[in-house]
């Protein structure tokens, strides 16, 4: 009994190590900016703040969604990621398997889920995967490619 | 009369510079090489050579076909790409917009489209859209992040 619940607390101390299994490469500062950004473009996507979503792109992002063309450009991209009337993100995470900086680029690949509510207030929740890569401009990180598809 | 009938053999001449509208970023050797890997791969893939496709990948390749989780290595990539019996890819192309090489890695994106016949020898088309991130491995450029959705 007192040795299952020592295991129990040593098997939750480590389980961290091996579940996360994030491959971060590069500078730890730059890697640790990419990762802020990837937090706060959840953040401006539950917020439904559609300028700061714009912004975390490059002036000629490219986005790739499914049953579409290539967008570029911010102010096409906002337009995209413009939900209809009443709908809104009630939860958005993305979660980074890798993310390797080369000079002022980086790719950064993973899944992603999340959950939409429609303007019945209806929940429904999604999940996916991405490759997305960065680049640095003037200082700062931004999204250039963003391809994305459904589990 | 005469005048429409230059403009019309000065716009064929000219045509090409605007419509290709390539973006091929890096030493002009390494982007044949790719180019020439992208071209290969396409055969590859209409000759259901599936060895041959599977080597297109770094060994620690991966993909992410939709509806799925991201497939890894290449003993699995390339159980993915094996078609069901009588089943066959008529034509296979990609057109990539832009290739960067950034040392011994490259991003590429761009456009595929293909033909498949199925047992019974009908034939449905498709097209979408791709982000490849390519890694140089012993002189040789390999797939390593290999992701797409349709049009």
């Amino acid at each position: 009994m007192r040795y299952s619940f020592i295991i129990v607390i040593v098997l939750y101390i480590i389980a961290p190590t091996f579940t996360s299994g994030q491959n971060l490469i590069g500078d730890e500062k730059e890697i640790e900016k990419i990762l802020f950004n990837i937090k706060t473009f959840s953040e401006h996507i539950m917020a439904s703040d559609y300028d700061a979503i714009a912004a975390a792109y490059t002036e000629d992002g490219k986005i790739f969604p499914s049953g579409r063309d290539i967008i570029e450009g911010r102010e096409d991209i906002r337009k995209y990621w413009v939900l209809p009337e009443g709908r809104s993100t009630k939860y958005h995470k993305v979660k980074p398997e890798e993310i390797k900086i080369i000079g002022d680029e980086a790719y950064d690949y993973g899944y992603y889920e999340g959950v939409s509510l429609n303007a019945q207030g209806q929940e429904s929740s999604w999940k996916g995967k991405y490759v997305i890569v960065w680049k640095k401009v003037e200082g700062e990180w931004k999204i250039y490619l963003d391809i994305w598809n459904r589990i």
